[in-house]
């Protein structure tokens, strides 16, 4: 089967024996020493540098998102470093894993939702409609709404008003931030009790004002929770929890299948 | 089995109903807004926030290792893409999965090298004897010296300059800076041909310098990387070469074994 | 918080100095060496041991997923192994997570869509009606229907009729067998080209037959390419590839940006 | 940089239209129907069908490391699932990381160890002073002598015996298991008290008597054990238990953190 061969090309970097280049830009002379790491991960995910604005924002977005404490990802990992120490890297990839639908991928639904609620954030559009109508379609299929809601915030979650603030500092506090907020306050009135937006709810809407893709919003968590399970293999080294952890589960699980 | 239970402890993070604290700092007061994604990453390996300088060296440390062009890892990661684009955090998962001895390794055995011949950095220590040493014991066992030389980046790695100069502006550039160039310029006469140092050397020798245990190397290697894989991905998904790396691979390898 | 604590509860092993049980079975005494591996992954995921026909029918799906040559999971674990050789197991792990929607997805879709459309194998169903029904719902929203079609195996997958010839040999050629091989000429006649019945569609229906939840076919697609790429692994060891698909991809996709 | 190209070549597959052949075998008609899955991941791994004693005896020896209750390996499975329940293939993965030096390991230092010693299992050779040299060696650097001792299984582990039971029927119980034997007792003497010989020591003799490599001892580790995750994640699905672990861990962490 002859097939026609397609180029494969990428516009991530090149480099030659006195030049380093990412995305367009030298890496000794223009990034290195002028970029922080959230200001990379920018260009990395952007293909350009950020505005100070910018820059001050999804830094902010970032670092929210890189510690949870003893989350079932840091868990993952530690329990992986006990067993291959060696390859710390593997105890990184296993906390990685688990990110899916039910951490991480509330930020994407709720920066999809908000996008396609609202294609164009310059439009006139009734806000307050539009949070009714998104509230009413999730009721109606029993789903919960992305980003409402939280098991220990309440009645606000502490990082919603100042990730709102420094948006709006930013100049970056806009219409799907409004929407969003308009969401919470219907979903709340149709449940009936309190129900806070939470940060990924925030940080969806963040990264709608900010131009982002839905798409990117996991990738921005999965970064954030790299740094933040680096923190923890460090901790579990100095102090390791993950045996006794271990021993308390496969002792009480097997308890009553073991003759007495 | 009557075992006595140990304490499980974390002093990662806390939260409370109006509360999250990191590290002991208050997340939405202290830190949103003022830590940038280096120094969120400086608070989670070492429990304090980074001094200005501090900062400024941490960040262009770990902004050099982000991003590499298509390396195995990136390949990995696009591959794994391809397969599961809905789990976009288990294609970076495998992606930092080979981050082991070959890449990342060789900042962390650097690292290792320099302080395990210089315990003290402060001591009156004749570093061209120590880089001799070493130089030589890893001669005698037919080893390469971890840090020195580059296929590709020749006569010198255009990181390490700009990398040392940042150190010197921030007060970091000390006597494992010293002894890794005085090794460099070792490893090269024993060899008589060019070897540079090349950036994980630099590295390893700046972690030295900031007083990081050489097992924190690997661990800023990986969160580096994870912000680059997810550059990476979010190309593959853009414009994407996974397929026809894969169609062509299977091709060939198989091509010999078909009948004719 | 005072939380009420729930039990934690396993039914999968346990052991004691001188016993260890698998699934209510002594390891040593009635496992070892009375099971073969597929034996043994059939008691994991049934709790119970297979009858001599569902042995030979289990082991013949399982293994017909072991392996595929060169597929972008392979290649992902060799270029792990690459930078990562001391930790094998790292490299295994890249290679499954890339077993998702695109590949091992349509085993589970298969058998979701079958037993969704005849959820009670011994009805009096009219299958021909049902598969009609498939195939327009599928086309209606232009999806690709599940188990048919083949980039390479035309106009017959080969190891379809094969693994419906084991079926029928050990008594499980029934309803679904019948129900997909109507869904294909269903698929086939509205398509008006050659749609082959695929393996993923064989085995999805059966799957069924056994009469195992879908849910169950991805975890049998990843034991079975766990095994393969052990041995893609120990290949790779022997006769190392991922350097030079490394080298070439890399070189041919910077070209353009280098300055000539 | 004009490089000369070497050639992408592997032997585990090619397939055409109407065949699929895997080592070289037919897989439709060579294999499926014909070879168990410990039978396919031995040609796998070694490029041809067992004979029917190494079948029965590899087939043991992979059985022997499929489940070992809730390991670190399976919490860290189960963990990942909770949070991405869409992606099986990643928790599994997930609890493949793991399996570094602490636990799968043992098995291939101890095939290592014995094959190093022993290079020619037909040589006349003096097995108990060989012993003795192994266990002296490694007590003078304080190293545990891999695949000796077991915190549970003393003062014999059950599944040694029957291993070697197996082995002697099929004619694979030689050299390296008596060899082994004699370690057991050497290091038992030496350390004056109990010392069992464990799996992990048998099936790393076994290796050696089948001739593989000691690379291989992890490879068949990994494959049972993803076999096992599996199984572990069905529990997990029909009666989860990572959430009850994630909360007690989480919540006990940090108690003493949090203000009064």
């Amino acid at each position: 089967m002859a097939k026609t061969r397609k180029p494969i090309r990428s516009e991530m970097a090149w480099s030659s024996a006195d030049r380093i280049v990412v995305r367009g830009k030298d890496l000794p002379g223009e990034i290195l020493g002028h970029f922080n790491l959230g200001d990379m991960a920018f260009l990395e995910l952007t293909g350009r540098a950020p505005s100070a604005k910018e820059s001050t924002l999804f830094n902010a977005m970032v670092v929210t998102l890189v510690e949870h404490g003893l989350t079932p990802s840091a868990i993952a990992a530690r329990m992986t470093y006990f067993g291959a120490p060696e390859a710390m890297q593997a105890a990184v990839a296993a906390g990685l894993c688990g990110l899916g639908s039910v951490f991480v991928g509330s930020t994407e639904a709720c920066a999809r939702m908000l996008v396609e609620a609202l294609p164009d954030p310059k439009a006139d559009a009734d806000l307050e409609a539009l949070a009714r109508e998104i509230v009413d379609a999730h009721r109606a299929r029993k789903a919960i709404v992305p980003g409402i809601g939280h098991p220990i915030h309440k009645p606000v979650d502490p990082r919603v008003p100042r990730l709102f603030e420094i948006a709006g500092d930013c100049g970056f506090y806009g219409a799907y931030c409004r929407l969003v907020e308009a969401v919470q306050q219907a979903a709340e009135r149709a449940a009936g009790k309190p129900l806070p937006l939470n940060a990924t709810g925030a940080l969806g809407a963040l990264a709608c004002e900010m131009g982002f893709d839905w798409r990117v919003c996991r990738g921005i968590g999965v970064m954030a929770r790299a740094v933040g399970l680096v923190g923890h293999l460090l901790e579990e080294a100095r102090a390791p929890i993950s045996a006794e952890i271990w021993h308390r589960t496969d002792d009480e699980a097997s308890e009553d299948l073991k003759p007495k």
